[in-house]
């Protein structure tokens, strides 16, 4: 339980929603700063400007998921003003505050390193990945439907990368009923692949295996898919990219071959956005509760 | 094979192009009818007009999936001009002619009882509806992702019917991760869902089950979310109908209420033509095959 | 609810105790004839011996799952005595009594048809069978498991019919990461195997099916692996018989060519006797309930 | 491939006998040693006895799965003679000689490490680990099914550990249609099982999660199932421990308590030794072409 600590949101998206609701739930005293276009208030939440003296009260900190940009700006899709997140803030810090955000780029980082700020980045989290993995492949089933004239059931699938999101995947597509072959590069994964059913391969052969595919899913953060591989595919191919930007695509090469290739970034926020904000809720929530537990301890 | 028979298409769409393909490799003599503006006419069919005389000489006639309309209207979506099948024509057909359509209308039907025409009705065939239940399942998983915000993975799902498309929607989603519920009448079916997993329940308690549901998949043709029903499903419920129209929601209710409620007919031609062509001709293949082969033992 | 209600039991195995236990639980009147050796005796039931006049107070009288043999015995395991059911007995009966037993041989049918009395054969219904079908395909997994030096995983596996138990059997083979083959006789059952990923055969060309078999699992009544087709099978090829006697094996060519067949019979009695009571006692509640509320209703 | 390759195999037991086939079938030069009783002799390899001049003209060197004992002690199953490997055998191996065992106790491990030879041990490889849970998977179903009398489908089934053998028990212990819940540590670990539908919990929380087990299986090599525990659990709980002994459960408590607790150790060499047996030859054989190869290119 949260009772008695003060928790103070600094800007965010629909997800945050989600944290504050949960927060209030854990009778945590919440304070919400930049969310003065909120549709529907929460009882049980004040509103606030963002002063030195708020955060100096503050028990936990939350910025959004993206956290600040490299000018310390703090985005906020509930309201129109502008919001920097300066050194001064971060110094008015109580020294036991913990600091939650989803990504911390430089500027955050080197700002909560330099003035010992424990902070907790939760998208660089295994679990955070495996749980966000869930919508990214709805997201990726339906792009699928949406894009291919045949079905996935008794198609040749191909999955690239059986990491968090590629597991998720493919054991999925397999359930639907394709054909699914996973490509790897690790040998235990190979195996655990085939113990799945999964039929793996090496991306060292990825070219022959590319002949007959209807479709190529991939999770692979590297161009995978590049001109020469490409060029032995089907012209017919759907391929989903999920790999961050820029993906794991030649695209101008797909395009020149006249196959469909789709770069399809952030589904869970897209297909899925209160199973998003759930997800991070939870981890929000367990954290929290785990470190301000610990925190009790040491007083 | 069909080496030697003559094959006549009479109008269709693009489904009808798989069996066409199909015939053509099958070393059949192909004639089609209503097919002059097809895009990339196929080497070895002929193009013809509607005569006595080619009808005469067919061993095999292909009328489109949707047969005629109660006038013998035959559409085509290859043609510009309006096509008529009448008694005459079906007169001219050979005595040992089989003939092959979707469905066929009462107009179709009688003019073929009463000039004793071998017919076939491929949409009436228990395999050709679970066939056609696998593009039904993508289409129907692809409008439940892109129309809600929360995923299928560990929702509170609920199929009803356990038929052809029933079975296939709700091992699909269970597979998803979906908490699947199916709502049954029969006790084999109760038994069959209990085996697979399914958690079924019966339809006569369908009012306490939707209590809270996030996703309902409605495949029974009769009005079963009706009003008294609706009254106890939360707001958010997403439901998709797949019965054919008008469907089984009482979509009036439905909307008063807030809820968002989908009627999804003609999935398979819409999310996979492709697929939904290829079912079709493969069963006409083996219809074709084994029935010609008959005749010719006779002859 | 069976409140009121005086059920008659009269022999069986320990299968039976699961039902007793049940009509105890829903407040019937229960008399055991043929019990006198229960290790613990039910409180809530009475034993008594069989009378003309208990019989006549009786409104259920539940007989064996394998009912009488052809002279009226009555098998049961709690007894040493010898127990006949004759026709005077069944006279006796009040004309509102139901019977229930598992299979009527002819003398119990006739017995039964002669005097009018409304007698369920549960082994008869379908969705007993269904649920019959659970403990066997775990004895039938057990068996495969038992007698081969190779894992399920990863094998060439067939199983002989998608009925009751071939499509239990079968999915969960496919579960378990065998490479599963079905053979078939019916279009919706060849479209049922394929939509499930299961890759259907006619049992027509089971010959060459055979070719690489690694195991074979028969649910098909009939000598369906006879001379012929087990020619075409490899010698160390595993396979299990859950065809009721005589099976579907020609065993004796099966041993004279080394391969190692094996019949199965019987297995939910004998890998599951709890789950296989609790499956006729739950079915046999329903229809008790069911029939006699109807009764109720009429009088 | 492995031609003109000089392969020397020293002991062993059956699974070692698909390790040589493999390599006869890569063309090596293959000697056996300690293999005088072998039933079919293998045309191709040459029975030698050990001395230091076979050993001084071996490419690669082949010890039983199981290494040396203290003593350098060679068991094999093909001999009834008894075979040391000493340190005048290891200094005779050339100095690119790879020599390959399952578990290297201290004995050997030293041996090699101070004559720099470069060894392998296949045990302590992941994907091998991965590989054979295959097979003990297979053997721990037919242990509960053996050992229960209630089927494994419905059954509230508990898996303790979510490492190589715990995720592929239970999947398949889900797909057969057991109600499964996985005790994990690691918040990794809770949220692959969430995304499998393995209901996962805590093993901080044990105690409460067995009060209604039907059925647990253990693969965590700690004494997890301790008295504490244990008398949470029903009576009539049936327990397969799996950890490499002395496993983890408190088996003096539970026969006190009436629990069928049972240890089932080396579960692949005793259900399917032919498919432990591939296991480490496709293993091996990659390693040895991998590394020779690497060799070839270095001279
Ligand atoms: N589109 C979306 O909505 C969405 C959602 C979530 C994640 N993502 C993105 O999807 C990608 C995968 O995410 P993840 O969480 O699954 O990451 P992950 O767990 O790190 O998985 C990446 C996989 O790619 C493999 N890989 C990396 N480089 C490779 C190479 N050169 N050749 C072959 N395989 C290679 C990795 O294998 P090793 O283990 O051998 O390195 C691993 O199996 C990331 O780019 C992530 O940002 C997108
Ligand atoms: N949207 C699409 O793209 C698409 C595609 C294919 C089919 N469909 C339509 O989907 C519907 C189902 O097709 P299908 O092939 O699955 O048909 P089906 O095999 O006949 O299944 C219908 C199911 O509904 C049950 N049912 C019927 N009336 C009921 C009632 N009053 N109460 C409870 N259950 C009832 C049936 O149970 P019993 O067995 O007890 O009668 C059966 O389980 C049809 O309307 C069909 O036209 C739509
Ligand atoms: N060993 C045990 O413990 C155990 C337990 C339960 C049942 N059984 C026995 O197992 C058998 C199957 O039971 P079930 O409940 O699954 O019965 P079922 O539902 O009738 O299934 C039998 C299957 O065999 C097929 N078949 C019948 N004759 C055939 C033939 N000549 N060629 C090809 N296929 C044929 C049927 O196809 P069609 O639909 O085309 O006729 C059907 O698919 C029965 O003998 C039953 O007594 C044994
Ligand atoms: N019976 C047989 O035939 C057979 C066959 C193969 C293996 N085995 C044995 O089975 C066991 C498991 O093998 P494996 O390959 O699956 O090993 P593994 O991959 O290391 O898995 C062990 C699992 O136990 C968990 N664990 C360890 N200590 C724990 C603790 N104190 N509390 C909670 N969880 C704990 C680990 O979690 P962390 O990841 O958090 O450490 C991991 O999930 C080993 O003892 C092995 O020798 C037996």
């Amino acid at each position: 339980m949260l009772i008695g600590k003060h928790v103070v949101f600094l800007g965010g998206d629909a997800r945050q929603l989600e944290v504050i609701k949960s927060c209030i739930e854990m009778n945590a005293k919440v304070s919400l700063i930049g969310f003065d276009n909120l549709q529907s208030p929460f009882s049980g939440a004040t509103q606030r400007r963002l002063t030195k003296k708020v955060l100096s009260q503050a028990d936990i900190l939350v910025l959004p998921i993206i956290g600040t940009d490299d000018q310390g700006k703090i985005s906020s899709v509930f309201t129109s003003e502008e919001i920097y997140l300066t050194e001064e803030h971060i110094k008015a810090l109580p020294s036991h505050c913990l600091l939650f955000t989803g990504l911390a780029k430089t500027y955050l980082k080197n700002l909560c390193e330099s003035n010992q700020v424990n902070y907790f980045e939760l998208m660089m989290r295994d679990d955070v990945a495996i749980y966000n993995s869930i919508p990214t492949v709805e997201g990726a089933l339906m792009m699928a439907i949406q894009n291919a004239d045949i079905t996935l059931h008794d198609s040749q699938t191909i999955v690239l990368g059986l990491g968090r999101v590629g597991l998720s995947l493919a054991r999925v597509l397999q359930a639907i009923g394709a054909h699914v072959k996973v490509g790897v590069r690790k040998s235990d994964d190979y195996a655990r692949a085939f113990e799945m059913g999964l039929n793996p391969f090496y991306t060292s052969e990825l070219g022959e295996q590319v002949e007959n595919a209807d479709f190529i899913f991939n999770t692979v953060p590297a161009v995978i898919l590049d001109s020469a591989v490409l060029s032995h595919s089907p012209y017919d191919v759907v391929i989903i990219d999920l790999a961050s930007k820029p993906g794991g695509v030649d695209f101008e090469f797909a395009k020149k071959r006249g196959i469909k290739a789709i770069l399809a970034p952030s589904l869970p926020g897209i297909v899925a956005p209160k199973t998003a904000g759930k997800i991070i809720a939870r981890t929000m929530m367990k954290l929290m509760v785990e470190n301000v537990a610990e925190e009790g301890n040491l007083q």
